[in-house]
């Protein structure tokens, strides 16, 4: 590198991060060199305090805020000045890889652990944030620790929710925060007026574009807004051999009707759309019982808020009238609008990777992440490295020690421009 | 009741018997007045406990085979002649009634409280077995206990069958045989020439027949053939938010094709053939994650094996012809051809239905039942009672105290005259 690189940037260190990821990779493992750590679990808080451990040696402090998230911050020479914030999650889908997400809390600590070997001082403190509950796939829906962080919504309102144990988030919560009780409590939130700086997610992009245009860096500009459904369709159980179809009210057929009208009405010739059915719950899934409830899931994603809107809005007309003899609920559980990042901090990104002389293009995100709520309260941005093949929530999720090591350079320059 | 009744079948009792099948119906109660009691379970147990401490105070010997049918038995004075048998199942549905398949023991040890309480004797011995495992609701196929009987299949082919916790069958087995070892156990099958004189099974209709035509018996002359099969569509895992609708390979998506071309190749103006799913597992089954995996049930039945026999083989082709992008797997997990019950066994249960001066018909069964594997080895008939809107599987399901004694009146009088 030239000598434009500041000596904390060469000090990020591709084999130290590659093996951090590796090793906490081994906490929940699955076959094929996947990962499933959901949020608040057991493993997760393994994981959490092997990241704790690394944040002390590189000299941050570490506190927990009421929903869980967790901070590690290394000081500034101003204690006054807003910090400049970074950071993703650590939990995974239930066949997730090693990548989504806990990358971006690596990076973090990653661009920690430079600034103390080399003895970098930066004028605003900077703090690496591991939010809680990301993928939304234990409990849903997912960016409950950010959503609740940014003011979106209370964490009181996700009390309720239950996993597919029953399991309620409230004391999923009540007995992770007991776990950690020995770590320091950090408000949650921010103080009127005292919002941060700015924030910088690093992520792997789990889509293809970055491999296909020999990119090394995405300069994230915005995300697509999400909607998410569940659908519930209530008919009558009866035995499967003395009842004539006729006569049957029989959930899993009306909810293929449903699904059948969704997908003509969802159909996007573009191929911008993303309407996905990924999870379904039938009762009492008995093979010799006719059944009496299918409840399924969609999540819906457009980057228009002009397509998003009336598409999700129609989607409880179309599956009203689909039914031929069951009723149906339909619940929207979640929804983001699309996002547009901050022009500084994107330029940030931009000029970090300019500066480093990585390959690079302005993209948006497909997928949703923590980013997207904190943008409503702070300037926000992200920096996206390649996922091979595009395959991400996937056991087969993978990117190179180089190209996760290049994403960290680029995210310590910007922090530390941001910071400066 | 005219003399021609006998003493016996006058002791039968509306309401002890009532009250015997309320008091196991709070064994695995539900709400709705259902019952869950899976096959093999410590519910099972207990249920069988209290049958075994009724039958003993009748004067029945208890044993059990290796394949946990239960045996209650009544000597009679030709200790040398084949036994007339009755019985039926105690298992239920997850989300069952409080009559299918527990009735017919509970008819069955009703005949012997009768025998005792009106010191009838009978030439021939007569026999009250419960069958292992009829519903296949915890461990598919179901008829388990008399399929291995019958020796329609050994029982050790069952034991790698798993419940849906992973538990396998032959460790349920185990466990439960080792829970049951005061039991004296007794031979599985029969000796060689010795098969029993004849069966009959008590059964509530699980059809609206008996009820829209006033009728108080069905006397059952055949049951119609099942096939059940398993359909596993195998695609790729991906990320809702990024993965392009035309790049996927979603597992429910081409799921949703094949039950599409299923419910057209199914498709019976005449709805007499039963088709059915009843059973559908999602994997990883996350709202915001491409399916990877779809396997659901396929449960198909008709009276007529030359309609049973060329649907059934369709399903494979069907299948595979209206998948887009995944692959597929069909696999047949049980076959039962159409069965005619013995013309004696029918002639004696239609002879004591007019005797008794019970309104009856003749009909074919639309559920299948243990007698079907019965009758391979062993002269066979049913008795039907009516069932409330035809509604069973479900915690609805409902007969009478005075219809479930006009069929145990029945069954006795059949009994005893086959016992003769």
């Amino acid at each position: 590198m030239d000598r434009a690189v500041p000596r904390s940037v060469e000090a990020v260190d591709e084999a130290r991060q590659w093996g951090r990821l590796m090793e906490l990779a081994r906490i929940g493992a699955i076959p094929g060199d996947g990962v499933n750590r959901q949020a608040l679990t057991a493993l997760d808080r393994e994981a959490r305090r092997l990241l704790i451990g690394w944040a002390e040696a590189a000299g941050a402090t570490v506190t927990v805020d009421a929903a869980a998230n967790l901070w590690l911050r290394r000081e500034g020479t101003d204690p006054g000045a807003a910090p400049v914030l970074t950071g993703s999650h650590m939990d995974s889908q239930p066949a997730g890889g090693r990548f989504d997400g806990i990358y971006g809390v690596v990076a973090g600590l990653e661009v920690l652990s430079a600034l103390h070997q080399s003895g970098t001082v930066t004028r605003r403190p900077i703090e690496v944030v591991a939010w809680t509950n990301e993928e939304g796939s234990r409990f849903a829906p997912g960016c409950m620790g950010s959503m609740a962080w940014s003011g979106f919504r209370p964490v009181e309102s996700f009390a309720g929710i239950a996993d597919a144990d029953g399991v309620r988030f409230g004391d999923a919560l009540a007995e992770h925060l007991a776990a950690e009780a020995d770590i320091p409590r950090r408000p949650l939130g921010f103080a009127p007026g005292a919002a941060p700086h700015a924030y910088i997610e690093a992520h792997i992009e789990q889509g293809p574009r970055l491999e296909a245009e020999g990119l090394e860096i995405g300069v994230v500009t915005g995300i697509q807004g999400s909607r998410w459904f569940e659908v519930t369709v209530s008919g009558d159980s009866a035995h499967a051999g003395t009842t004539p179809v006729s006569l049957r009210r029989d959930a899993v057929q009306d909810a293929l009707r449903a699904l059948n009208a969704l997908n003509d009405a969802m159909h996007d010739p573009a191929d911008v759309l993303r309407f996905t059915v990924g999870r379904i719950a039938v009762s009492p899934n008995s093979s010799n019982s006719v059944a009496d409830m299918v409840r399924f899931s969609i999540d819906l994603r457009h980057p228009d808020a002009a397509v998003l809107g009336p598409r999700g809005d129609a989607i409880a007309g179309v599956v009203q009238a689909a039914l031929r003899n069951c009723t149906a609920t339909v619940a929207e559980t979640f929804s983001a609008a699309p996002t547009e990042f901050d022009p500084g901090v994107v330029a940030a990104v931009e000029g970090a990777a300019a500066a480093l002389e990585c390959r690079h293009a302005l993209m948006p995100s497909g997928a949703f992440h923590d980013a997207q709520f904190v943008s409503r309260v702070a300037p926000a941005g992200m920096v996206f490295v390649p996922s091979r093949a595009g395959i991400s929530h996937n056991p087969a999720e993978y990117t190179a020690p180089a190209q996760l090591a290049a994403g960290t350079r680029v995210l310590a320059k910007a922090l530390l421009d941001l910071a400066a």
